[in-house]
């Protein structure tokens, strides 16, 4: 990883800067409109869906926003997620460290300890360069990921399961071969890099949002004609599903990312200053994986997280640098959480109604838009008739099928349980 | 339905007059690539795969095809499948004839006989029309499929699972109501509504190759800013995936589309009418599945299928209307089948490596590309090093949930048995 003191302040220009250098290696991955989604979550819960949860029998009752949702695919990037914006952009960002080529580096490597998408990602970014990846994972971890990674031509070199036990390989890989560590999160320019969906993101709503417009003026009859390629889900006046009389808006109000270690969070909030989109964090609340959430309410960042969680790439604590950027320059927000019985029940509607396959961790923002009614009534009060219009994150699709069958069948026990 | 004699006649530039008449109402849906599915169909098979197939043991051993896949994703279509460019367009039409307003053909409806995307895609075309829906569904249908068809306003009306039963009901509905009879696939205004994917996949496909194009000119170095929303998967060098010198065409070369009645793969023939582009059918094997191509390879069409194929939208036999383009016109050249194991792994695939949801007739032209030899051999013969861009219609991505899960444990079992 390139020094920190040599990374470009965190800031939009450095995204969009980012952007530019990462353009050439990953994908501009589809946002997607989806009317059965976008009219479950404009409608107001019934008394029944809300007991058992915190909200019941509430003074009120439940909330009802109207809500408009656009889905950023980061299932459909390069390697199943976004983790492969911030790997290559970590080494653009080395290539352009002074001395770093001329002193061996691309011969030396690079180096992380993951055993999920970013070990993935580092890979394929390293072997686009012709530099070797060294990857740490514990020697328990699950076969079809060792030879995912092996398959983008990464050296796995195994360690025990504990964070120390990791490191310490991870030292050991640095000391033997020069390689530089790349972590998953906690750098400037990975937050720069996995930054970079979220302008792709405001681009495309706007341009939705715009060929919306276009339609209702000329009655509908020409949406195809505008862009190039405008792809699924145009918002059609039924897909806006809101009846008529609102006034259309030309972007985002805002974005719901989910957060583990903060990385692709604090660099949507960062791609998001000064546009006025309100960017908010998503976590599980399961075995206390909403640290970032407490973290953030309390004022003290959490700095361990030990939770099974079914959203497994949330399971990490927040890091020092997204601190920075969510919480000391408070440009998240806020949190929400969601429970697993919520996660899955967002991940089956994904499939059901949305034809495609994300992972857990991936849901937690839609699940957020559907069932939290801390956020929902704050759509409601805040937008009003108008609505909002709320960006979700999908930020992978890499699961295993075995596992997707098992929520399948459970998310189903689940309802008939309630019924 | 409109009286077949008042139909437009059975050309290309009738394609292009049903896409004008039926875009405010469908999406153009995305047109996808994959590297990892692209570069499998370009890998040849080992001497192991094809053991126990048709082709064991053959003088030259597999084939080495270049093949790049151009996916046409119509499982996010609306109502989840390329089935409502018809209805819509039936609707349009029937509009169009005259005297059918005049005499109060809006009031008295429309029926159909269907448990499938047609019944679904029949009833959203009405009632985005203020029309009345007639949906004859057989009283073993399974409950979901009853309780999505009432979803979208239909009235739902019982019958025997015969054919004879169900046309029985359904003549007695139209006396009843003189509601108008909108068969799901052997009509011409049906045939010409759902070729309209076929241009949007030429026009999509285009564009995607444009693009890889003026990455290579400048060194891949701003692939985004061309269109305005050049989403997932545009082409890059890896994705191509075949190795410098290939000369870019700027079109597509081959469509491989799914065939039950024909409605769909006579649509997409007509799209491609004068342009070059050579289209092939794809079918199940199983039981008798491969109606289509018997029929074609004899002269004489197949009449009545018995086949439980898991590709259950592609149980019915060939139509009429269908079968005068396909076979009488020459414009589809002929047909391919795949077994029930191969559309098993091609929708694993598909689920694990382009993360989409997609019902297992939609995987037949996929499996034709990564399995059946007699393809892959021409495209060898008659590509080259060059090798062929091919289209493939993933034509719908409705499945009950509980069938995915069934369909992921086989075909992991399948893969297991054999290794």
């Amino acid at each position: 990883m390139a020094d920190p003191n040599t990374s470009p302040p965190l800031t939009r220009a450095s995204v969009v800067a980012a952007h530019e250098l990462i353009k050439p290696f990953v994908h501009h991955t589809p946002t997607l409109t989806n009317s059965t989604l976008t009219q479950l979550a404009s409608t107001k819960r019934s008394r029944e869906e809300l007991t058992g949860t915190e909200w019941e029998g509430g003074e009120k009752g439940a909330s009802s926003p109207k809500i408009r949702l656009f889905f950023k695919c980061e299932n459909l990037q390069r390697v199943g997620a976004f983790k492969v914006r911030g790997a290559f952009h970590a080494i653009e960002r080395l290539k352009k460290e002074p001395g770093w080529l001329a002193g061996g580096g691309a011969e030396k490597g690079v180096v992380t300890h993951s055993s999920g998408n970013h070990a993935q990602a580092l890979s394929l970014a390293a072997r686009t360069n012709g530099i070797p990846a060294y990857i740490v994972m514990p020697s328990i971890s699950p076969p079809p990921k060792i030879s995912a990674t092996r398959g983008y031509g990464a050296n796995v070199i195994f360690s025990g399961s504990t964070s120390a036990e990791r490191e310490a390989v991870c030292a050991k890989v640095v000391e033997d071969t020069g390689a530089r560590l790349v972590p998953p999160y906690d750098h400037p320019d990975i937050v720069l890099g996995q930054g970079t969906l979220g302008l792709e993101l405001q681009e495309d709503a706007a341009n939705l949002l715009t060929e919306a417009d276009i339609d209702e003026k000329e009655g509908m009859s020409d949406k195809g004609q505008g862009g190039k390629c405008s792809f699924a889900a145009p918002v059609t006046k039924e897909s806006r599903g809101l009846g008529g009389g609102n006034k259309k808006k030309r972007g985002l109000d805002i974005i719901l990312a989910p957060c583990g270690g903060g990385g692709m969070l604090s660099g949507v909030a960062l791609s998001c200053e000064g546009t006025g989109i309100r960017v908010f964090g998503c976590e599980p609340s399961f075995e206390g994986a909403d640290d970032a959430k407490r973290g953030f309410e309390s004022g003290r960042r959490v700095e361990t997280v030990k939770t099974l969680t079914i959203a497994d790439g949330l399971r990490t604590p927040l890091g020092k640098v997204p601190w920075g950027v969510i919480y000391e320059r408070k440009l998240v927000e806020g949190f929400y959480s969601v429970t697993e019985e919520q996660i899955k029940l967002a991940l089956r509607l994904v499939l059901e109604r949305f034809k495609m396959v994300v992972e857990p961790s991936a849901c937690v923002p839609l699940a957020v838009a559907l069932y939290n009614e801390d956020f929902r009534s704050l759509v409601e009060r805040e937008f009003g008739e108008q609505g909002a219009n709320v960006g979700i994150v999908f930020s992978g699709g890499n699961l295993d099928l075995d596992v997707l069958a098992k929520i399948v069948s459970e998310a189903r026990a689940d309802v008939e349980k309630k019924e």
